[in-house]
């Protein structure tokens, strides 16, 4: 039962959805599980639900669930979004993106009146580093901004690769570079340094976004934003 | 001989080229003209040059000229870029991006130890803003968006279109929203906003990048950043 913690961070995450809802739907293993449970919710309650993925993977998911899948601009503003996290810290803040999704989730959560992160405690830290951050950017280039975060920046910079060793390219055909921030002590620093930075697309760090945490291993604990 | 502007811009910038040189090639009208003369120089002279592009069609240009056109990857540094702009103030701040291209034009141009922008008199102009600001958006979630530059920054957007009416993809499969920023007065603050946003992928505001400026049109000006 290695998953206990994702199940439950999931299954109390549904507590949160009401009728009528547009819900955004994160991606990787612990959103998936989300995915089905708030199908099946939906069907046995006959709920009427709207849901804006943040990847091609959970857009398919969700759809194979039989859940309505709309594309983000046909909305206004999205209720809830629940998504994973690759590492979280005290302060809510994390890195997301280990499932290469990262520039869909930021602008699904940016677009929604609350979002909410279910983990199981292995992905709890008191100083976020542990995970790879992961960077899109765009192809053409890619090499200029790699010696950037590598001299520049000393983040020991490595691109991400798929198992036959080619490129990994995401859902908007850009790279991904991973770097290494344990060493970084102002977040808001560095994210501000790599959005600014030309053929950046976007980062995975995400700061100020999750208002609320789940961390399903029991005991449950559910926190909150403090600002 | 309404290009003479844009043929003497191009042709005062030969003289910045020389033998071994790494040329970073630009895009538009006035930088197709540069192109053109460069490979007739490197023909006649028998240089050793490699090029640039900053866009799919200054690739294409570059190579049916008999260019030596490599990826941005493949070169440690860029000596010099010429390029076009569509607005640019006292400051040698511009606008470029017309031809939708100003990602590519934008990294390009932040890899090279020096850029000269070739015009004619008609781009000058006291504050800029004659010219609409193009913006290279992700698809996906644009018309989130286009409401932030609409209702949040008053930037009056507009999706650009191909002649067809269907919305125009950038060589990276964005759109562009052109905006008016004929009222902002800092644009230092309005390229922070922008480029912070969650979905802009970049901005043609081009801010301390050109070193130097010529002016095509008779009596050619040539002038200098000044710090």
């Amino acid at each position: 039962m290695e998953d206990f913690g994702k199940v439950a961070a999931a299954t109390a995450a549904l507590r949160y959805v009401s009728n009528n809802m547009v819900i955004g739907l994160g991606s990787g293993s612990t959103a998936n599980i989300f995915i089905e449970k708030l199908a099946n919710r939906v069907k046995s309650e006959k709920m009427k639900i709207r849901c804006v993925a943040t990847s091609i993977s959970s857009k398919e998911l969700g759809t194979k669930y039989g859940l309505n899948v709309v594309e983000l601009d046909s909305v206004d503003t999205i209720d809830i979004t629940i998504d994973g996290a690759d590492e979280v810290d005290d302060d809510l803040n994390g890195i997301k993106g280990g499932g290469a999704a990262l520039f869909y989730e930021k602008i699904v959560a940016k677009a929604s009146d609350k979002n909410i992160w279910i983990v199981d405690s292995s992905k709890q830290s008191a100083k976020l580093g542990s995970f790879k951050l992961p960077i899109e950017v765009l192809p053409i280039g890619s090499a200029h901004v790699y010696r950037y975060l590598d001299t520049e920046l000393g983040l020991h910079p490595t691109y991400r690769k798929n198992k036959d060793e080619s490129l990994l390219t995401t859902d908007s055909n850009n790279f991904i570079i991973d770097v290494d921030i344990s060493n970084v002590s102002d977040l808001y620093d560095l994210s501000n340094k790599l959005i600014k930075h030309v053929g950046i697309v976007e980062h995975g760090l995400f700061l100020d976004i999750c208002d609320t945490l789940i961390v399903g291993d029991a005991p449950i604990q559910i926190k909150h934003r403090k600002n």
